[in-house]
């Protein structure tokens, strides 16, 4: 007779490009995420905490590359036929809100959300198809002082997480200058030029990698990079390019004189006229109260790649410099932005609802708290009570429901007993700062033994040596003291 | 010439089943989970956070209602042909990830996890597709002290989010005490009993809605319920029901006397004798740690519906009583509940490993912290600087930034200024304690108007009309004191 089939193990692995997140990993994005709550809810803004899933109808085709407009979203069919999602940002789930709610919401609306979105993008080394967002925005508040808050609002928030001042600086534009410079350049916002000027956008935006003769290239003839590759250009005109750059180079000692020129480069288009009068708003706001051009500064440099914002645009970037996987010093670079995007709830209602906020990249800020030390310092483990006599369990969980009472972190071991070597294993890699032993003849004579497990680590950092040579690794205690002798170490080496 | 069809407006919905939390929903759940993590890392356990997506093979079929193995999860097709689907809970996340990293976790490794599980079930009135789970598992332990430490760590948990002792109860039962009894009634673990088994499991689970009457009826003969329905039954004999239901009502004045009568109801049978043995464990070790059966009891008719639980089980049911949508008083129930699970983990290695660990029903603790009045008073909104003069917007940012910098939360208003009631509207909407109001009058004379807007709710609680009457409800005030009398109104209340 045949032998039955065994149905074959499943296998235990993450889904390719996602990941997991232990322990300090997510206690410390938790740390940030309820600094950054604190600072939004002083300003007024309420959080809002939508499903995972939306309606792929609801979520549009927004997705920051606008080459790729159907994918990018891990979406699949209900059974009675509606397509949905997951949602990819949070700004989508927002318009659908202040759209649906929209009877019952204040206005203005400010509304902060925290949470996981998924983008289906190819995974690759520090990319994943689920990362956290963390977003603040402003709905139905027509004027640029929305704006300003906002970039206020980002000032604080990098402060309040640990960014040292002078460590990052806040770049303002406004899409409309753009856009009246792009008309001063002979490619006015119609249906005509919509294509170019989306190249135009997206070259631009990465002007900081391409530098000044890159982006000529490639808005003009093409390029050719490094690895002989040729991008074919946008075919404008050498003039039309040098306008476009005298735009992305705009920015001046002073926001005032960043102002001037920017002034001059629009001339008499309308757009660009208010765009220039909106940036001068912000800048006296904020100099008004107090954000200077060391926090937040005017720079036509910044762009963003999104196709939806129509008026400011901001961005964070952190000015320190840290060295790269591949050795390479520099800047640690961008880690939040945003604009005002008036037209996202009208593709709902159909009336136009204007808003503004920002979306902070939070694995980004937390690499950046890394490099510069503000967390993942070592996190002491439990206290760890070893289990010398199987049949007196009762005992030691006696000690660990007395440690815990006390405040302190304690655990028993609950692996085998038998073997004691384990026992001290686990309490190391637990990091564990104290084990506590009781064989039986401690229990007789009402003892117990507390061995002090950081000792060691402070001893092999040499510095520290003459301050703790001369200390035991263990004391024995009478066991009505050895809560007072547990706290007594632990707060010796804090 | 044809008009251009134009696009239909997306509709901004929400996906059936799913829904929408608003501030204070958002953050009173995330303050009782923060005050759960507490319990938690006190008693060692480490934050896990896996991704919401699974693949289909990892999570396996063990969702509650065994009856439809193959529904209950969203799941798609990727791309590269690998189903995947989201997490239905913690536990399947949590035997993946056991398995995947066991060369590098601690063993025994204790776990927390807390976050949104996704139902692909018909969703009905309180019944959401998307909702939160917070569980804590130690994985790797053989010992019941393990089952022991859960069951303690939950009743501190339930005090620490504001539960009163005597408002729960923790109820502890062992499905090999239950084995042992079926094996006793004739009912062996064997492929040839497994169905009959399922029936009695599920059937005794639902023993508080039918009653001893209901399960006979159901387990013998069949039963027809008050609409008349007929459901068919097991067809046991009733002896072997009454064998059944003595284990079932077996619980007795102490954990002692019930243990002794478990005891007599699986005589001589191994498994039964087994898991005694272990509850008169569990017993000792949380009397001897101070729980007692006013907060933890031995209690046979608890048998959570869960097919894959081989050991302890155990619920915490809170004993005080709401009245529920239709008007009759009835006890709050079940808010957490978990067992031992040694199994899962085989899954994927082939090795058994001993794991035990509980669920709580997030939005159930929620909705009884909100039914004894715990949580779910008033949030106080911020503070509204209103608008009287668009030209001096700078001027009210300014006051919002100092009363921000003095950690009163604070707004302008950022809506169109012109018609100063719907400023007013705004602030009561936003249930502001204060409202700031300074037009180009007061701003000449450098002072600004307060006006309270407390003291009309205040006074409308007719208990406290006397203390509150002869208060002025607005006060003008010096602009370099705005500060210090928002606070003084505001602590005034407090």
């Amino acid at each position: 007779m045949a032998k039955p089939k065994k149905t074959p193990r499943p296998k235990a692995v993450t889904p390719k490009g996602f990941r997991d997140y232990f322990g300090t990993e997510v206690t410390e994005r938790k740390t940030m995420l309820d600094q950054i709550a604190e600072v939004y809810h002083l300003y007024g803004f309420e959080a809002l905490e939508t499903s995972a899933v939306e309606t792929v109808e609801a979520l549009g085709k927004f997705l920051p590359d606008v080459d790729r407009p159907n994918e990018g979203v891990f979406a699949w069919q209900e059974d009675d036929s509606d397509w949905v999602a997951l949602r990819y940002d949070m700004t989508a789930p927002l318009a659908r809100v202040a759209a649906q709610y929209r009877q019952d919401l204040p206005a203005p609306y400010r509304r902060f959300a925290m949470g996981p979105v998924w983008r289906n993008e190819k995974p690759g080394p520090g990319r994943f198809r689920q990362f956290y967002q963390c977003d603040a925005d402003t709905v139905g508040a027509p004027s640029v002082a929305a704006d300003a808050e906002i970039c206020a609002m980002l000032s604080d928030t990098l402060e309040a997480v640990g960014i040292t001042r002078g460590d990052y600086i806040i770049r303002v534009n406004n899409r409309k200058v753009l856009d009246g410079v792009l008309e001063a350049a002979g490619l006015p916002d119609t249906d005509e030029f919509a294509h170019v000027r989306g190249i135009v956008l997206r070259t631009i935006d990465k002007h900081d990698k391409f530098g000044d003769q890159g982006v000529m290239a490639l808005l003009t003839e093409g390029r050719k990079d490094e690895s002989g590759d040729f991008t074919k250009g946008a075919g404008l005109e050498t003039a039309q390019v040098e306008l476009i750059l005298g735009f992305v180079n705009g920015r001046q000692d002073s926001n005032a004189t960043t102002l001037d020129r920017l002034a001059e480069l629009v001339g008499e288009v309308q757009t660009g006229v208010e765009g220039v009068d909106e940036l001068r708003q912000i800048a006296e706001l904020l100099e008004g109260q107090g954000y200077g051009p060391d926090r937040i500064v005017i720079d036509p440099a910044v762009v963003r790649g999104l196709g939806y914002y129509t008026g400011p645009v901001y961005e964070a970037e952190l000015t320190f410099e840290v060295t790269d996987e591949k050795g390479r010093v520099r800047e640690f670079g961008s880690v939040a932005g945003g604009g005002r995007y008036d037209d996202l709830v009208k593709r709902f209602t159909g009336q136009a609802v204007p808003a503004t906020g920002m979306s902070i990249g939070v694995d980004r800020l937390l690499a950046a708290l890394r490099a510069t030390g503000r967390i993942g310092s070592k996190a002491q483990g439990p206290v760890v009570v070893t289990v010398m006599d199987r049949d007196r369990m009762g005992d030691y969980m006696a000690m660990v429901t007395e440690l815990r009472q006390a405040g302190i972190r304690a655990e028993v071991y609950l692996g085998n007993p038998k073997n004691f070597g384990n026992q001290l294993k686990y309490a190391d890699k637990r990091e564990s700062p104290v084990a506590i032993i009781q064989g039986g003849d401690e229990a007789e004579r009402g003892v117990v033994q507390i061995k002090d497990l950081i000792l060691g680590t402070k001893l092999a950092e040499s510095a520290s040596v003459e301050e703790w040579k001369d200390r035991p690794n263990q004391y024995e205690v009478p066991r009505g003291e050895m809560v007072a002798k547990v706290r007594e170490i632990i707060e010796s080496y804090t």
